[in-house]
């Protein structure tokens, strides 16, 4: 069974820059606060280990996505093009851009295309100049990406900003309505608007969620559990948030949650690969 | 047993042109979400069949609510009265308005009362200009309904408004505290703000809930039920929101909850009646 | 065992006068609510019946928070302090200020402290002039209290303010994250916005939660628990919010929860004793 976890970034290049890395007892009292352990990888920094944990769980492709933060650091599209063409078949890549340049944004994307990417990355409140995902000065990105069909996933969860207002699912809800052809990927599941969130993946049925690690030990799990099983079947992505949590050990957890034997195989596979337009 | 179900829109009039009966598969693709078969009555759009399903259910009484709203369509105050006598003891009728003009409004709901209709449908975010529950024209007209012991039904939940904000509890917290002595009913049960509108049941008591198909298969439902065995026990309205739902099935399903005894006789009936200020 | 009510009112001089004892119907039928019986104490504003209530549940000390507001009532910092001083050993006191003046609220938290009372309460919805947590008026007392190590306890749940707004934790979360050295107990757990709340104090170390009365017959209590289980058992303060609910039926009720024995002691005691800094 081919596995797609949709949130890992390697210990590699511009990833080892950015706090999760840089700022290693932070991470870890964070994983300790999912109820997990450090991964052994993610402590020594270490790919070949990591690409050993990833091969005893069974995870096949791993999506590493490019970054522009302030707060959380930065990690170039070169940089996770290189390590995609170091890895084959062990990573997809997924592009960042710059949101207060739109004509270079859209460079941005087509420019990683080119070189391989799949999609892009947009993370309005981590951005050195934080905002909304419904700010003005995303739209136009939006419009090229739904008339391109770029794939959009979003950190729209968690600590994704400055406060709790950026992660507010009206934004997103407001997003996915403009653009209803545009896909959309919310990565930490717009945590902890569990239910809000549960409410914008019923009404817009291009939205995606992948509540990665903040599935994990946090309140709400039985809800999103509950969707997945549902109506939320072809929009649910597998997720670690490694090096967060171990991708192995979170796989492991992950499998024994109670979803349906017909529905698992889209989670950890197919509605990724619907996702992001893999071929086989 | 006497049943009344607060939210059940027949296949006649001006209900055929709202987009739950002129969007058939939309509607059976949104049943399907809420992991329920579409009722037959609806998709043939036969009110002989909704009858004999009502009957096989016993379900006594629908509320047919009229409807003045841009996305979802428009049905006349004229149309639910003449539903109401068309079919004798079979629904109860409650009137809609047109919420840019208060007076306007006021005659409508005075014009709909000597018609035989009981109450007023207020859905602020689904009007054809959205406008929140706390908007200041409606002030005016809740006056009215507080000095003239008009029951006020609001759809305040689900897609209720072009986006999540016209859902936010706090709106209906306000009005709800602004007009304590208006009885005000949430139709949707401000799903998906589940905590949320239970604090505002909680503080305001003039509040009714009732979440009718949000209820069934999306994330809260223990909630709601825990409140209706507990401190809502007077005031959650048990409705179907037919044709979303069956109102056979959805009844069928409702009775397996885990609600006391005591307290089923208080939501399948006396609640909705005493909220409409019925006779027996 | 020592154990700490982190919120208990005694029938005593100002406190008499606040809607919790001169409401006595209001606050039964809350107690109701809760799905509790009153406590004989309350009823009978006898200050012996409390201690005796206390003292047969093993309730040490209780936290009497001084008090500033319009709708709820005053109790001044010179009543708390006399409360301390009468019955020795018995229960510890919070100063209050009026915020409109931040030279003389310092003041007030300077006397008080002098006067034998620790830490300072904030009710920021429900003083006479309404104010959100992180208003701007707020911002140079909280520098003094970050400054000075007095510990914030704040009243940002239930109906603490006109209306939901008031305890979004969007306003918390902005004063946590600003003032990262004060800490800052929450009173009423942030409820109704439980998931909310649970990821502000995930985020933020600072931030102590103490659910009180809304742990108790309301939606949430499973996240709670699961939370005070996890990462938020160094940081979960126990309080039953008496005299809403019995000081002892409370105590008898949470010791059922499922909470891990290790965790207990902390929750009871410890917690409070830290955030506090109390001696032995």
């Amino acid at each position: 069974m081919t596995i797609i976890d949709f949130r890992l970034r390697p210990p590699l290049r511009g990833f080892l820059d950015t706090i999760m890395y840089s700022q290693g007892a932070r991470r870890d009292r964070i994983t300790g606060y999912h109820g997990m352990k450090p991964a052994a990888s993610a402590q020594a920094q270490s790919i070949d280990l990591l690409l050993k944990e990833m091969d005893e769980a069974g995870v096949t492709l791993g999506v590493a996505m490019g970054r522009y933060s302030g707060p959380y650091g930065t990690v170039s599209n070169e940089d996770v093009a290189a390590i995609v063409k170091d890895y084959p078949g062990r990573f997809v890549g997924v592009a960042s851009i710059d949101p207060s340049d739109r004509r270079k944004a859209i460079g941005q994307i087509e420019t990683a295309k080119a070189a391989g990417l799949t999609g892009v990355n947009i993370e309005p409140g981590a951005y050195p100049m934080p905002m909304y995902a419904d700010d003005r000065r995303l739209y136009p990105i939006y419009a090229y990406c739904e008339d391109s069909n770029v794939p959009v996933v979003m950190m729209a969860g968690g600590s994704a900003g400055p406060d709790l207002s950026y992660t507010m699912p009206v934004h997103v809800d407001r997003v996915a309505g403009d653009f209803p052809k545009m896909k959309l990927a919310i990565s930490h599941g717009g945590w902890p608007w569990v239910h809000e969130i549960l409410h914008v993946a019923f009404r817009r049925e291009n939205v995606y969620l992948s509540p990665d690690q903040y599935l994990c030990g946090m309140p709400g799990t039985d809800e999103y559990v509950k969707a997945a099983n549902g109506y939320l079947s072809e929009r649910f992505l597998y997720a670690s948030s490694y090096p967060f949590l171990s991708a192995k050990d979170y796989l492991e957890w992950f499998r024994k949650l109670p979803i349906r034997e017909a529905v698992m195989e889209r989670l950890l596979y197919r509605n990724a690969k619907t996702f992001l337009g893999l071929r086989a």
